[in-house]
């Protein structure tokens, strides 16, 4: 099974790595590539989303292709048509190059057609992931979960290390931990059991005179209530 | 030097525990307590905030207290007055009675007046935590910081979990992994460099998507924008 990965970024650089040293025969291709020459195997896009669509037009000859996929997050694979297609986006911030064993046993988000399905399935296995399978046509919302779950996470230390800089406190280390302690607390005793804080207290008056203060620090009137609120559904919810 | 804690309930009990295990004389004093009984040595009030001053104003004979504390983050500890007062609180989510080695090398934000704040420090030593001093006017913005930090990280869990309800997908322990991954990369390459996802890529399309995505799933057109902008004002800040 041969794999011509194209887009030698952070992920595209780690896959290659990664399928090499188990023994795959691999090829990273740039933007340098002659489109003219054939391509064989399985096609693995790793480029920004946006130029996706236009590094598939530019493959003439698709005779040779086993399946062709990408690792996006965002799009899904149905415009590659009738051929064998497949996305396997990882639940993972590629922040730089990664080594083979950082990215086992991770989770990748697949789909695709029966056979391109297939294929993803069995690039996981080689890597030494688990996935999940997700429905075509939700693929936008399936990536706006990792984007909450990881992105969003960053803002909120951004937002914490805002404040203590107001407060003339120089380092957040002990919030980045509160915060991966609280992260380790819902998986450990699920989300109900795991809440702290004034709402697992229903303490009115602190989140009354907090919002006072969030509204005037940050300027929004309207995030600090709809975070309350899902701590509250939370609270009410199942365990 | 006695440590008198009023407030048997999570914070207070492990407390205990752990002032017991580091010989110190404790005593833990619940709400069927005669106040009329002389108290001396050092309080500790780790009842919930609502009931702080009120156990205070219980307490008639003060003649023999060294100094009175209070494990609210929310709340400073100037209205005890001119006798030695300080707070103590704990960055740490007690979702229930922790052992002593569980809270080792936690970071405690304090305040209090001179005489209380070295009582502090020395309590913390006692503990094997690290603090930060709080500027006494600041307690609130100070405790913000801690929600925005740990309560606001299970509503992003909880967001990602609805999410994967609507696709069919019951595991997400891959969400809470990715989040905790996430902030454990801020911790080694601090915020701008850490960052991943479309808005480090600056990829506008998939951030516009997303944002209808959201405003249509969550039903609020307000979180998500304020959101990317901070994002945005991790990519183009300090390092």
């Amino acid at each position: 099974m041969k794999i011509n990965i194209i887009g030698p970024g952070k992920v595209g650089k780690s896959l290659y790595n990664c399928f090499l040293e188990k023994n795959f025969e691999v090829c990273l291709i740039d933007k340098n590539f002659d489109y003219n020459n054939t391509i064989s195997g399985i096609i693995l896009i790793t480029s920004q989303d946006e130029n996706i669509i236009s590094i598939w037009n530019n493959i003439n000859d698709i005779s040779n292709i086993t399946a062709v996929g990408h690792c996006s997050g965002y799009l899904d694979s149905s415009f590659f048509g009738n051929i064998p297609h497949f996305s396997m986006h990882p639940n993972f911030p590629f922040s730089s190059v990664l080594k083979c064993n950082m990215i086992k046993g991770i989770t990748w988000g697949i789909e695709g057609n029966e056979k391109g399905l297939e294929i993803a399935k069995k690039l996981v296995d080689s890597l030494e992931g688990k996935y999940v399978i997700i429905p075509q046509n939700k693929k936008k919302l399936y990536h706006l979960a990792a984007v909450i779950a990881s992105n969003f996470s960053y803002a909120l230390i951004k937002m914490s290390k805002d404040i203590y800089d107001d407060l003339g406190i120089d380092n957040i280390d002990h919030l980045i931990e509160l915060s991966i302690k609280s992260l380790n607390n819902i998986k450990e005793k699920g989300l109900r059991n795991a809440l702290t804080g004034p709402v697992a207290r229903n303490d009115i008056k602190t989140i009354e005179e907090e919002k006072l203060e969030f509204n005037n620090f940050f300027g929004n009137p309207y995030v600090y209530d709809f975070f309350i609120d899902i701590l509250y559904k939370i609270k009410e919810g199942e365990k």
